[in-house]
């Protein structure tokens, strides 16, 4: 068993060399890596709709009109999804902005139809995250979606103490694993190698997490992926 | 003539209250920010996608198909160009990449086919920009053609001294301005009052250009705005 205690730099004990500090992205880095990533995203739905239109408006390909209609109704469909969840996963909005559980259920359950893994999240609708938290969640949700690529099962579970909120996903399935990029993110480290579009996003989560005073923790077994976050009340 | 001089922290002289440095976003939120405003711009054209396939799918709205075809055609368009706009301008690339005037004008181009303002690009097609330069250039001709509201033309040049790279941006039209936030942006200061999705990009170009270890000016005249940007070479 691989645990992996991945704790903030005020909290942790910071023996990384001087070297790795400085390869962690500026501000401004931190932002254009988010920009690029969404980018990537979302240009693939969006050139489905213009090839959806092409066909749509080619006389030759009348008899592909409904497969037009279709691609261009699924690509938009993909594209309000992904701009939902970058909302709360990246975007700002008023601090003073909370979400209800069964909001966050509906916009990860939609961006989860688009993964082979099914999510089963296990919250009760009436539950209110507030900024931090939801953002954390949505990030965690993706992640541990992403880390089931041939399915199975990502669960989401959040309790509370008096000090703290406690965000779990548990992803059970064949060959559930992280890439070396997205522990390296989770972890608060810069990426050595590999893709920055795969590193980006759990970098951001740990960054999310930081910023909240939190810590993370990440359990790797066969089959199974584990990861916590604690985040604590103001 | 209101003539802003605008340095960068480690050229100008930053007697700043500690408050007023306090409020700048830190790395996070000039992420989160800048997420907010990408997502702001995408959804309306997605949304109008959406409203298009319904009125294609409506039994009762036949009549209406080609009115339908043409709001998914100009939406879809919409938002190439800006995902285009928003890779170069915000977006992470390999710090290799270079793009040749005649690309920047075309993605600004179609950005301005959005705007009143005329565009007047007065670069050689064959000159290349290297990332930060274009990045710059990018923000600046937006921020230039948004300062003219009822129309007129942003004319935008480059420069270059043995020492640096200039970029100027002339926007010449009816009630040509900058709103309080943009110019709060541009000036590096933090939001005080009104929209931050109107302050944001004027504050990352702001932060692009201090990145690059370059200057920003600001001229105001009535129906004139000038914008100076001189990045050195490295």
């Amino acid at each position: 068993m691989d645990d992996l205690s991945l704790t903030t730099p005020e909290q942790g004990s910071e023996t990384e060399t001087p070297a790795k500090v400085a390869a962690l992205p500026n501000p401004h880095e931190l932002a254009t890596q988010l920009v690029a990533k969404l980018c990537h995203d979302f240009i693939s739905p969006t050139g489905a709709i213009i090839s959806g239109l092409d066909l749509l408006s080619d006389p030759s390909a009348q008899d592909m009109r409904d497969d037009a209609v279709n691609l261009i109704q699924t690509s938009a469909t993909k594209l309000v999804t992904l701009v939902h969840f970058a909302r709360v996963a990246f975007g700002a909005a008023t601090s003073a902005e909370a979400f209800s559980a069964k909001e966050l259920n509906k916009t990860l359950s939609d961006v989860f139809s688009t993964m082979r893994a099914t999510l089963a999240f296990d919250v009760a609708d009436e539950v209110v995250f507030e900024k931090p938290a939801a953002r954390a969640l949505m990030n965690l949700g993706y992640i541990a979606g992403n880390a089931l690529p041939t399915g199975g099962t990502a669960t989401l579970r959040r309790e509370e103490t008096d000090e703290a909120i406690i965000l779990t996903a548990q992803s059970n399935g064949p060959r559930a694993r992280l890439k070396p990029e997205a522990v390296e993110g989770l972890n608060g480290q810069p990426l050595s190698d590999g893709l920055s579009g795969q590193w980006i996003q759990p970098f951001w989560l740990h960054s999310v997490v930081q910023e909240a005073g939190g810590t993370l923790a990440v359990t790797l077994e066969p089959d199974s992926l584990g990861i916590k976050i604690v985040l604590p009340k103001k």
